[in-house]
């Protein structure tokens, strides 16, 4: 189907698929239009230009198929990247390396070894393929190799490091594979729930006093903090809305987190949109709950909800307005978890890590409702925001047109049985006239209407009832 | 069936299910007491007045239907008060919305809110309207309504409290029904496993050193308590059953526990029963467990306790002996799980809410057994217990009848078949005499026997072949 | 299928497996070798001889079924106590007892108490019978028993805290039957599941501060250990081998650990080599995660790994080499879990129970892969692993026999069809024919074309082809 596949490239964006759907409304009345103005066809040049690195790159990846084994699994590292933030686009992880290397050069490097191992590891374990080139079993890797960088108390370049670091990104998909037969039965996502389960436990395995792989110090707070709204920093605060961004990769760099929301932009600016929603809720949230300034400035309170509002803002939900405010929601909601899971985690000396995300977002997802407004996707058809809403679209279309298809189909049938009756008696009224004439006739009619009553007993194959009618007619 | 509407009317209590039984027999032998005498008018009278408020007042809810919205709404709210301790009677909610303000106007307020908005909020968000209007999606609501106003450091009347407290009342049936999702799987109700999740996640993310939410401080215990037999005060103990039954809503007055006794023996005394045996049990247990006695007389061994055994004494399970035990020994595994976790949670500022209940009913639950005496209601069917009981013998008596249908048909079945059997060795005796008439008849019998193949052959059976050859060998 | 039995019997050992394959060549070449030699009938014997009590004895399990019922009890206690090592055997149960024994009789007596309240219970709940005399509701009674006696702080022959131990070992079963109820949901199985919760229940519950059942105090590691490799104590490290599997029952004596060796082996020489390997991982762990020399020594690096590797190599998963390598990884993985969850069960005065091996063992049997070399057995078909070995050959082989079987219908098929359409064109050319002829044939050839068409339509009963087509060369 390339006609299919061409119209999958021209919409990528959000505003292509507007565009779309004017294109469809053009076909119905194709022949006035036959020669589109210079204008025009500039723009869908334009357009077709963007569809090739934005959304998820399908042509690319297609194309990448064919090549050498070394650069698929560049491409899968790189998809991987971009994956933490629910992108499947290369371009979007290479320029995320980039911000990873303007933070630190350890880190990204550990990152880097992370989402390579985890990924060798699917192959070894032999996971679906699909999966593995889609990055979905590279973005916990990342996290894994980033996060034990962050946390380490041994500073960088502290090679032994990278022991642990690929012994536990090699274990994300064994996690990843578990949680998803268990998640799977309620079509759930595993989200990084590997992450946090396997960087939680190598910190709490080790813990600040180890000699091989010390932690730094993390203490619950045990007394009031000072907090005067005289103090308030209004710069700062506006930086922690990039700064939350970047802290998904526990980057506190605010240019790295203004580079991440590029690489995201390119990609989907649904989920861009969201993502600074959603470090702004966190913000605010954190005002609201007065939390010290210096945690709020460091994006602590942001990076949950950023996850939060893009996983329920369009990208497991159709995007509607309903479902926008249930991402307003779940980003408040997450806010306050993640306080509360950062105050018991630090009584273990743990960060919070993006446990509030994972169980917020599977909690707003887990939700039912008599409202189709708010349209949870199959796992399987879960793509990028403007994608998912085409499919939304189109479902709610095909749904019309069936029901429609069937109201016409109910009047057919109405009219056939109406049909049939009328034919019966005729038949009826034959066979007496028959029954006048002689015997032989009537051995011939008889099993025929036993054979009839037969069908009716069959109960699904009554079709044939106007052939026999003819063979009896033949007779 | 205004027949069957009116026994439900007539049956909303244990001691009328016996009376029902009676009428049963008497209507087995009825024509001799057409004539019922002026004290059994009376009776039946009076029982019928009875029915309209106890049970779970269905004909009440019915006339409410036709109401005015917000009348509707306060019924709701008032259901959802006494939904707590699985009663679904406004009345009840009413006698403990008495209860709460005699303890303390301030928390009677917050339990209000509560309840309020985490019903309107299942409203917005689109809930089973049955579901809301039993009051199922108020009862997480007037539980972190009233316990965060108890927890809170901040003192009676702190406005303030509020805004988290509809914020976190609001979000009950978002996790209400996030855990229906999972807990369906397994047939299970969610109990008020909302409000511990809200109520521990507002606690431990504000904490007891917050500037605008501040929490009672909660520590965990460091030194051997001083226990003496000596020291025990009996009445104390023997108050801290009330009291116990009173810190389901967090109330230590004595009389509000009274109350809320009343509350449970005007709509089904099974439950009643129940309440004050699981207060007993927990008691006990804490004696045994060497608790302090502070602890015990303030009726924190006791709640759970309460609220385990009605669970499994009536509620889901239909009761019988068994079940009966099953409930006690419920009981006292809820207390140990009670201190178990107790002590756990203190590790992070935080009471024990009603976790030990959850966890300990929806482990008796969960429980399969090879013996009919113990029958897990389906969570559609589970009413009060005296109904669940109703429904349970019902069924006891439809099996049986349905069992001796069986075996009728059976019988019947083998009479048929051996009438066929005749009907075949006929035919064939016909068939012979036939063949050595003539051929016409031969053009007859061969399509006949067709057809007979065919309507056995379809569905499954072949075993007409040797009829088929028969009448090929006959032919 | 007395057969079929004599096989069975044949087959409890690995050593064997490879004889009855040598069996089953010989079979096939039968009758040359009528009569073995003198040397094979002695191994044969010696063979049967061995067969009576290593595997799962199920020849002494059959004899016991028509015994006097305190002896089955008795033989179902003993299997319980081997069901910690996953062994189904009575007499590698009586060698466990006996290291208990030697390691302290107060712990030994308070296993057995357990081992036999918690196999009463299961019999008063109607559990399954089957389960119930394969020790499946002992195990779990053992270790709360043992344990709670190891970390009870009241010293030996404390005789109340056989109250608390009958009372936890009785609830066993009730928490087995829930969390089975679950587990059953992706075909797992509980493990030390209801043990590690009731323990810790226990524990928790009570704590080092109480006056009737004080635990010992155990408290989270706060200040860096002293480790220096010139300190090691090769000898001890070699000897923490034993002690690990011995750490299983809570005992820290060699000899003890030497004496469970022996009992592993006699069962399931597999089952016995991997203990040995799982107590060798976790003791290489230790050291990688420079854990204080004494806990190596003490073995609690050991025993989760232990429980682990004989778990996932060969029990639940027919073993192969893919699998033995996902063992030694579950190994490593488990140790890692232990130090995490050793360090947070600290923090409230807990053991870590054998919840790291729960963990990883359930993660490890939840992976989904897509080839075919890790099979994991349904749980129903669970057995010794060298019996689960046997079944995945057969298993293999039936496949194989399967697809050759159903080649050689398609092939089969598609001859009947060829001949089914040169019948079809005789047939027509016949009716030409007949037609040719006169009126009488029509009349027949009507309602056999009808039936054909009906045929047709019915999808699924076209053996009846043959018949009609007979009929019609009749007619």
């Amino acid at each position: 189907m390339p006609g299919s596949h061409l119209t999958k490239e021209l919409q990528p964006l959000m505003a292509q698929l507007d565009l779309k759907r004017d294109n469809d409304k053009q076909a119905e009345a194709t022949v006035q239009k036959a020669q589109p103005t210079c204008r025009q066809r500039a723009k869908a040049r334009f357009l077709k230009g963007v569809s090739y690195f934005s959304g998820d790159m399908a042509v690319f990846a297609k194309w990448m198929e064919k090549q050498f084994f070394l650069f698929q699994l560049l491409d899968w590292v790189l998809r991987g990247a971009a994956q933490v933030m629910f992108v499947n686009n290369p371009l979007s992880g290479l320029i995320i390396f980039a911000g990873l290397i303007l933070q630190n050069y350890w880190w990204a490097l550990n990152g880097f070894v992370g989402t390579l191992f985890a990924t060798i590891s699917a192959l070894i374990l032999r996971q679906n393929r699909g999966a593995i080139a889609a990055g979905l079993y590279g973005y916990n890797g990342i996290l894994v190799g980033l996060l034990m960088a962050v946390f380490s108390n041994a500073g960088n370049w502290y090679w032994w490091l990278l022991l642990p670091n690929i012994f536990m990104s090699m274990m994300c998909p064994v996690v990843s594979s578990a949680l998803a037969s268990i998640n799977s039965r309620w079509d759930l996502p595993v989200f990084t729930l590997p992450f946090n389960i396997l960087v939680c436990l190598h910190m709490v395995a080790t813990g600040h006093y180890n000699h091989h792989f010390p932690q730094v110090l993390i203490q619950p707070r045990t007394e009031l903090p000072n907090i005067t709204w005289e103090e308030i920093d209004l710069a700062k605060l506006f930086m922690s809305v990039p700064v939350g961004i970047g802290q998904v990769y526990g980057c506190d760099n605010p240019w790295t987190g203004g580079i991440f929301i590029i690489s995201l932009f390119i990609s989907s600016p649904i989920t861009c949109a969201h993502a600074v929603l959603g470090s702004t809720i966190g913000m605010l949230s954190g005002l609201a709950l007065a939390a010290p300034f210096g945690a709020i400035y460091f994006g602590l309170w942001g990076y949950n909800c950023v996850l939060a509002c893009i996983a329920i803002g369009g990208m497991f939900y159709a995007l509607t307005w309903q479902v926008h405010l249930l991402a307003i929601t779940c980003g408040f909601f997450c806010a306050y978890l993640g306080s509360a899971i950062a105050n018991i985690m630090s009584a273990f000396g743990l960060p919070a890590c993006t446990w509030p995300f994972c169980l917020s977002a599977l909690t707003f997802l887990l939700i039912t409702t008599e409202t189709n407004k708010i349209f949870k996707l199959p796992l399987a058809k879960v793509n990028y925001p403007e994608k998912n809403l085409c499919f939304f679209w189109k479902m709610k279309k095909q749904e019309k047109q069936e029901k429609l298809e069937e109201e016409r189909k109910t009047k057919e049938q109405k009219a056939i049985e109406e049909g049939m009756i009328l034919n019966e008696k005729e038949e009826l009224s034959l066979n007496l006239s028959a029954m006048e004439e002689g015997n032989t006739t009537q051995i011939v009619t008889a099993p025929e209407a036993e054979s009839e009553q037969r069908d009716t007993g069959e109960e699904q194959t009554t079709e044939d009832y106007p052939t026999d009618e003819t063979n009896a007619n033949l007779v």
